[in-house]
């Protein structure tokens, strides 16, 4: 199963994709998206939602897997990236890919095991379950392979509950 | 110079379209665009991405004027109708119509020639500046009216400033 993981953003939105199978996952590709400070947001969400149709024309992934928003600091940042997120969610579902959504929380716990781990600790524990020599750059990109591994992760332990041959250590 | 007047949201996005002329302006149409509660966000953006493509191809507006976001209340409902207003500026884009944007206090100035005006007064100040017997429902369409009379107005004013018989009382 492969699996899109997105960080979603107006100036960058990090993307990372994996090919999950049988408890395992391999890095296939990472990056970003990026679009110019100087145009105005609207032009900006069309490069956004072209580029994603692009990377899922591309890549075909089985699935996306895209953080859920929350805001507490600041809201400004926070309503210009729920513009990107709207526009990469509609282009998701316009592509008939299934979007999984999750919070910081699940994804700290999916990936290191525990869901108040810190943001450095989650992009070590992604490139070392990767295999992956360095954490990758930018941060987006390492956030958005986390996303990924967090839905092969959970779409594991699903499966694993459904097998009566292995038990479940929760 | 026809005018889509947009109210963003999830559940609901109000529309109106008017035909402004010489400082002088018209109702064409209003109503609004309604999403089933119970569906998932993103098949909601898709929805009113496909409804704003129908108004937008059966009006052919040269303009659009859509309320920029503010929120001090409700940060989880202004990030959901972040992503429906960025799914719209998207769509405004694709099909080449120039999107303006107005704060609250602007569209109340130019409607009501008020900036602290409330609600009420925005409404039926703009239902008398279209000769309408009614105050149109629902609210969002009345407010895209509004917003949509507060492009009229603002370009308006633009225009006149360039005419030089024309002594501009501000």
């Amino acid at each position: 199963m492969r699996i899109l993981g997105i960080d979603p953003g107006v100036a960058t939105v990090g993307f990372g994709v994996i090919e999950a199978q049988a408890g395992r996952q391999q890095m296939i590709q990472y990056g970003a998206i990026t679009t110019p400070a100087g145009q105005p947001l609207a032009a900006r969400l069309v490069q956004i939602a072209q580029d994603m149709e692009t990377l899922i024309t591309q890549f075909q992934p089985d699935e996306m897997s895209i953080e859920e928003l929350f805001f507490s600091k600041n809201i400004t940042t926070g309503i210009a990236v729920a513009h990107a997120r709207g526009v990469i969610l509609y282009t998701a579902e316009r592509l008939h890919l299934p979007v999984y959504e999750y919070t910081p929380m699940q994804i700290k716990q999916a990936v290191v095991g525990y869901g108040l781990a810190d943001k450095h600790q989650v992009m070590d524990m992604t490139r070392r379950l990767l295999k992956l020599k360095s954490i990758p750059r930018p941060d987006d990109a390492a956030d958005a392979l986390a996303i990924a591994m967090c839905r092969a992760r959970s779409a594991t332990s699903l499966l694993r509950r459904k097998d009566p041959d292995v038990k479940e250590t929760v």
